[in-house]
């Protein structure tokens, strides 16, 4: 089993590479209006931290109901946050609003050329890493999804693999869109997921597109499946995989991605201990 | 803050590398008897690997209490497990007696130079990786210590690293060796620990020569200040470590160890998930 653990990453997930591509394009001169971005915690703490290394003031947008584990490490970075309602507020609204009034760069999170180049940033290591240890070029990469920034963006650094695209059952609608072949939104009326890093209400013409283009194919899992393997992570590879970084190697476990010359993508560590334990109990 | 983190090696500790190394040397025509070796269990799991790779039997002597994670993952690489009471039997006089009657080499966890040099290519990779990764000379080195045989292995594969060994408090008798110039076993009724891998009763006059020659100092660490180490691997690295692995760890965030040219070996990940949810609550 090959994994690319960006649970290890600097602020634990791989949106430090899309952030910090962003942000270091944008002129020195217009550095210090600063940057806002609106996320559920990872793209959250990349923003954070490319903003306070490039010295650039950082205003993110964060659901009242985020992680504390992800609310503290955008904090540690010298992030503002400004907190909304998922049920009642648009995030979108109140960060264009903060951006506009503040001449800041607004940054998403996966709607974006930059951000889709600088998240393949992975693939291009997946395909050297992966033949570095075995001599062989790697034929599939299974990604998690949630706008598709990340699966976009190793699709274009990796175009010989095969794209597998995996999301939570009933929030899989870029596996639906790229079946249909033409983008659907998520449901009127979703389950309730622990993934709540992949709970995006629609794809992006951009990554659904590369998606397409390349003939990524998608897989859904379930909780339990998703649960199962953060235990797996725990006990046999001593990882901390948060929910959404666990779904591609919750398909591979239950039997719905062959493991032959894939790359699993585990995308994120980012869980509360208590949520930890929850789940895994 | 550098880490060497073993808790991701395979069979999750270090131990597999003396065990490799020790099996590999038997010559063929004396493997069909296979091996036999007395462990709490990380040296138990990679004793079975290397026998299972070998196509060697192996018969670990494991204490009735092991760890569950322990257990299976010795079991995993096809060992037999013979158990013993830690209060009532002696595991030394249990496994030489497997081994005499079986005509099967006894594998010692420490106390043998076989061991020692195997366990000490964790040093060879602390000093490559430290200058990849800096420039620099890795100037100390802290390693966690139960017999010796990590930190004697490294003290020789970095000669020029001060080699800082750690303990748990009560079971701290390698730094009072040191400290000593001689000698000292663990005191009679030593205190409680969640360290299972560290309870070693008396170091080697291998390991603690080599550690004396070098110069090597010692640490004693708490309890709760192992949990907090354990819980700051897994909220901030997002690595599992069980305790006996987070010594060093430990020491470091309590302030105890410059942290400055400094690598913290984690030598370990095997702990049940129990364990570890009522150790870090």
């Amino acid at each position: 089993m090959f994994i690319k653990a960006e649970c290890l990453q600097r602020t634990g997930s791989f949106k430090l590479r899309g952030a910090w591509w962003r942000l270091s394009s944008i002129p020195e001169a217009e550095r210090a209006a600063g940057v806002v971005a609106f996320s559920s915690g990872n793209h959250a703490q990349g923003v954070a931290w490319a903003a306070q290394r490039l010295g650039m003031p950082a205003t993110i947008v964060m659901p009242a109901d985020a992680p504390a584990a992800k609310v503290a490490g955008t904090r540690a970075s010298g992030a503002e946050i400004v907190f909304y309602d998922r049920a009642t507020e648009s995030r979108e609204t109140i960060a264009a609003g903060l951006a506009a009034a503040r001449g800041a760069v607004l940054v998403p999170s996966f709607d974006d050329p930059w951000i889709v180049e600088g998240q393949g940033t992975a693939g291009l290591e997946i395909v050297d890493q992966y033949r570095a240890a075995t001599g062989r070029a790697v034929e599939r990469i299974a990604v998690c999804c949630g706008g598709g920034g990340l699966s976009s963006g190793i699709a274009l650094a990796a175009p010989h693999a095969a794209i597998v695209v995996v999301e939570p059952e009933g929030w899989d609608d870029m596996g639906e869109s790229l079946r249909r072949g033409a983008i659907v939104p998520v449901g009127a009326h979703p389950p309730a997921t622990s993934c709540d890093a992949l709970q995006t209400m629609r794809v992006a013409d951009l990554t659904f597109g590369i998606l397409q283009r390349r003939g990524a194919t998608g897989l859904a899992v379930g909780e339990s499946e998703i649960a199962a393997a953060m235990r797996f992570a725990f006990e046999t590879l001593k990882l901390v995989v948060e929910p959404g970084g666990a779904v591609t190697l919750a398909a591979a476990l239950a039997g719905k991605l062959p493991l032959d010359s894939t790359v699993l993508m585990v995308s994120g560590g980012n869980v509360d201990p208590a949520t930890f334990r929850a789940l895994t109990a």
